[in-house]
Order: structure tokens, then sequence, then C-alpha cells
């Protein structure tokens, strides 16, 4: 995907990212530094719990959806994240999992004297079932198109 | 702080963790593996971006306050997220800033029939110069106090 500035953007456009999938090891690193809930470090507790079986933090599988979609190099500048909106975890991750992002674009937002504006996406991801398992609104602030010196 | 089940929140309830200070090397972790951005990962890019210098992942940012909030051990059982609204990333946060959380209880829903309920909380988090960096609302699924067997 080309990388775009504010005024490439289209309400309605969409787009879609590769799978990643997530690993047992990396998944219990992330838990350990920034979740280290029971159900996610050890598989008799997880077993136990709602989730039945060792699950991801939540943070790490909407962590792993910014990175697909910057590895796709679609803004031009920063993608600077302003907030997110109406983030829900809908179903477990598992290790061994592949998430994938489709994306919306739902809104974008110049104003005249900025040298930026805010576009908004609809993120969703799926699992390798074709299951969703989060959406989020996520509100970008984009770069204008640099103007030519006179 | 006491474990507390669903019945033993109470709205307009705050509480306060103690800080948590970003290294430069866990924020050039993260940053590689869930935010490649440059301004992320690169002293001269970051002098060049928005932010002027080195800045860390908002969705770090987050996830210390996760971790900050896990450590306080509140939650008897699992503090499961259901979701997020009205996350803002009010202003960059640096290696070597140190992150705390004030929460304000702001919901409690139990239903009748069900082993738990919801409990929403609004999260701020604040630098060591008690600016607020990013703001939340964390809607938690939380448990009921077990009954006694008969």
């Amino acid at each position: 995907m080309a990388s775009r500035y504010l005024e490439d953007w289209t309400v309605g456009e969409r787009f879609e990212t590769p799978p990643y999938t997530l690993t047992r090891e990396r998944a219990l690193a992330f838990a350990n530094e920034y979740d280290p809930q029971p159900f996610h470090l050890d598989d008799a507790a997880a077993a136990a719990s709602i989730f039945g079986r060792l699950s991801a933090s939540g943070w790490q599988t909407v962590s792993i959806t910014m990175r697909l979609i910057i590895d796709l190099g679609m803004f031009s500048g920063p993608g600077v994240g302003l907030g997110v909106d109406n983030l829900r975890w809908l179903r477990p991750v598992y290790p061994g999992d592949s998430l994938r992002v489709v994306s919306e674009c739902t809104e974008v937002r110049a104003t005249l004297e900025k040298p930026n504006g805010v576009v908004t996406f609809r993120n969703e991801a799926y699992n390798q079932n074709d299951v969703k398992v989060l959406s989020y609104v996520a509100i970008m602030l984009v770069n204008k198109r640099p103007t030519p010196s006179p």
C-alpha cells in the first residue's frame, strides 16, 4: 500500500493486513511485563478460568493490530494516535492464533490552517477461523501533503 | 489494597498506584515489537518529529497502567477487561518518565443470575510532573463474592 497523506484518505475505503501469529513465548513475555494475571501466565490457572486455557493479554492483542497496520506503511510521516473509542475484546486470543486486521476509514477531518488533520478508522481483528476477536475506532493525526515551496 | 469482589466496589471510590519508571531499553523493546515507527526508535527521527525526542508507544503507556493496576491486587479472581472507552493520549511519554495511575470507580452493574458483574473505572495516568498523559474508561468483568455452600 502506498504511503498516504491526509488528502489521500476517503471515507468508506477499506484495507486488510496480512496475518500475525502469536507465539506462546511472546504471549508469556508480554503478560509477565504488563498483565501478570495467573490466567495469562499459568496453564493450570488458565484452565480453571473463564478462558479455559492460557490466553493473551488484551493489551497485547490490540498492540499486535498496531504492528500489523504500521507494517503496511500507509502513513506518510508519523501515524500518531490521538485516541481510541469503543475498544472491545470480543473473544479470547490464544497462543498459536493468527490475527489479521480489517480496517475501514470512517471520517476525515481537515482544518484549514493546520499542517495535519484527523482520520478515524474502524479496526477489527479476526483470528484464523474468521472470528472477530476485537474491534475499536482509532483516531489518528495524519499529515497533509506538503505544498511545494514557491 | 485488599482483594475485592463485585459487592465491594462503590461508585466514586478512588485509588492510586505507585509510580512506574519507563526505561529507554523497555521503550525501545516495545516499539521494536509493536509500534516500529522511526520516532519511537531513532533519536534523530524523533528530534525531527512533533514529539521532539524519543517517545514511548501509546500502546506501551496504556499497558503500563494495566501493570500498575494489576500489581495492586484488587481483583478477586481475574480482572477481565471487556473493553475501553474514550482512550486519549494527551501528552507524550519519554524514557525516564514515571507514570502513576489515579482511578475512580464510575459504575457498578450486577445481574441477578450471573456470577459476575461489570465495574467501570476512569483511569488517568500522570507523569512525575503531575501532568496527565493519558486517560480512559476501563470496563471490567468482576466476580461476585461466592455464596457459602449450604
